[in-house]
């Protein structure tokens, strides 16, 4: 939790159950998603009254804001540096990590995929976090193309579309087995097959 | 409608509400998911009572077995033949119909993530769905590399699960936004990339 030790009285109160909160919704969100979980399963799980929740969220869609800013603080400290194969590498050290602990890969899973409807409260969170993830990729599989480094001629967009789909199908698979599916193995032969200067 | 046009009498009536109220599940699943949505929003579709609807599906878990039970008879109704390049043309061909009704789309999208949690009531046709397809894909995979058309050396159960979860990934990223990626375009070079024989 991201509440210092040294904090006291009302103000420290407050964080450490906005964070318990903010667990709480990525774990019920990530099971039954946003439209199954409801304000009162969130305070029940924390052992409180719907009043007193609403005290921190007035409704569920204060949560889900929380609960998405929370996601995207998590994600930003992971965020893989340096080089392009670095990058790789920092990539599949993320796929790795995220298997150890998979409530936000199942929050991930579940929320995007509610959020396809339109009228979904985090439709367009996911469309624009798509759309910078694809940015994202292209430029840095752009600057491999540049080098000579791609073994088969594919715009970096399409190469960048497959891969985030890759990713997010594969964790899908695993979440329905764990043994089905080696995700960084899987991963890695796809981006050798592209990247032949790739260990 | 898989309703003749000639039955008669209550058996006619019971078929047609219970198509109407299947078409109604997946619509229903496909939107709020399995836990979001009630057997009463159901009835308020159907312009009936609870009670009424209740006659023909006694709780939301029956319908959802119908509802995926319908899902399977359709995909089934579109499955492939033929030798193994034409089972991937019959795919291309299966991915290009199913973005003119993404209803059935958004069903596989938004109850295979919910159904990743083990107290999901469909869990198990989901595990069992992707192992089947696993196997599947597997067996045309390995006729190609026994005859010397794979280009890259790939186990052929290592290309079934890339292939189906770049499927499902392209999908949440084009029902997420349809001018976002060209679903067909993109399995198209995945599999040339793979099986250059493939025109």
């Amino acid at each position: 939790m991201p509440v210092a030790r040294s904090a006291r009285g009302p103000y420290a109160k407050t964080a450490k159950l906005r964070a318990r909160a903010i667990d709480a919704g990525i774990e019920l969100f990530g099971t039954t998603g946003y439209y199954g979980a409801t304000l009162t399963d969130v305070a029940d799980r924390l052992g409180m009254s719907l009043t007193g929740l609403q005290h921190h969220f007035p409704d569920k869609g204060s949560l889900l804001v929380a609960v998405l800013e929370e996601r995207d603080r998590r994600a930003a400290a992971a965020v893989p540096g340096g080089s392009q194969v670095d990058a790789v590498e920092s990539l599949l050290g993320m796929l790795r990590e995220s298997q150890k602990n998979p409530g936000l890969m199942e929050l991930q899973c579940v929320l995007s995929a509610e959020a396809t409807s339109v009228e979904h409260p985090a439709h367009d969170y996911f469309r624009h976090r798509y759309a910078v993830l694809r940015s994202q990729g292209a430029a840095a599989f752009r600057q491999l193309a540049d080098r000579g480094e791609l073994a088969v001629p594919i715009e970096p967009e399409s190469l960048t579309s497959m891969l985030i789909a890759l990713v997010d199908g594969l964790q899908l698979q695993w979440l329905l087995d764990h043994d089905s599916v080696d995700i960084e193995a899987e991963v890695r032969t796809f981006l050798r097959t592209f990247i032949p200067t790739l260990h």
